[in-house]
């Protein structure tokens, strides 16, 4: 089973991912968890130069490159092996990340960068993906520290970041599915793990 | 006029740019060279992971789009540029060798690498790539110092390389020149010059 959490910076992902972790383990499920770019030694390289060498220029589809880059590597090394292994994975984003910020936001050919996502992850799909949705004002007052690379874009960026994921979850067929991340954590983690322990349940028993 | 010096490891490419560089200044041409990965900052960043971070575990895809990363960097920084002001650009590899070296040798879909290839440089062709061939064995004593990632690899894989090329050049309907490496420095040179100074007075004068 493979859930990908998804959102716009400052919505609440991490938190939401680590406790959705902790009440799985709880109930006997063996969980991995990844993020990205990251969860690699490969990730984590690519993840210095994209986020935090704010003095490098890099255009637009470099970045999509190195994202993908990073992406192939966590889906060969990490993704797929604990799949096999019958674990739940739980990334903290995924493909759509790519597809909404360089394409939605970025202005990259949107068919372009599916393709390139296709041929990366060896079109890997996750089974849900829980996308947490905010007003992009309450996210900004959420976010904490010195902003990376992306988070310094412009609001119209971040507008158009939470505009691409609501259209992509329009069109997914249910596959993505959209939670206003505006109430509470912990009403929040309930809604997630209710829907999650239904999915896991029909689709199969703990580990 | 933009000019690809392709190649298996120690053909003697750097060379030949070089001589070839000099050559065209003398001529009055104004010429850009570049090699890739690197040419740029962001380039540089990754040829230090792809080719000396040797202990990092690098899957064919990852490493596939690391090479594209810099080089959609090197087309939207360095050779468009360049092109755009008239200029000579030589390249010390280009798309070909992901061709060869992630698809005929390294086994990735070669279709979908020259797909990736395509999006990352914006369907960028060179005006005339220049193969320099020789025996494998021949190349490898001619190379020196201690082997990066790449000329690690097997003798088969470098054998694969080879024959990945000419097969390329047999359906690029001549625009990959393959050239025998084996003859002395200066010959192949003013062979080659020859060729490029035929093609730049076909094209346009001298900038």
């Amino acid at each position: 089973m493979f859930i990908v959490m998804e959102g716009g910076d400052g919505v609440g992902k991490s938190t939401q991912l680590s406790l959705l972790q902790q009440d799985l383990q709880k109930r006997g499920y063996r969980v991995t968890v990844c993020r990205e770019p990251g969860s690699t030694r490969l990730g984590e390289a690519i993840r210095q130069i994209l986020l935090h060498e704010r003095s490098l220029s890099i255009d637009r589809m470099s970045e999509l490159l190195l994202f993908m880059a990073a992406r192939a590597q966590v889906t060969s090394e990490v993704i797929r092996p604990a799949l096999a292994r019958g674990e739940v994975v739980l990334a903290d984003r995924f493909l759509l990340s790519s597809i909404v910020y360089q394409g939605y936001a970025g202005g990259l050919e949107i068919d372009s960068l599916r393709e390139i996502g296709r041929i990366a992850t060896g079109n890997l799909q996750p089974d849900l993906t829980i996308l947490l949705d905010l007003p992009i004002e309450e996210a900004r007052r959420r976010r904490c520290g010195e902003p990376d690379r992306l988070e310094s874009e412009s609001a119209l960026f971040h507008e158009q970041v939470r505009e691409g994921f609501l259209a992509e979850a329009c069109r997914s067929e249910g596959s993505i599915w959209v939670v206003p991340a505006s109430q509470g954590v912990e009403e929040l983690h309930q809604q997630i793990l209710t829907r999650v322990e239904y999915l896991l349940k029909e689709g199969s028993s703990p580990g």
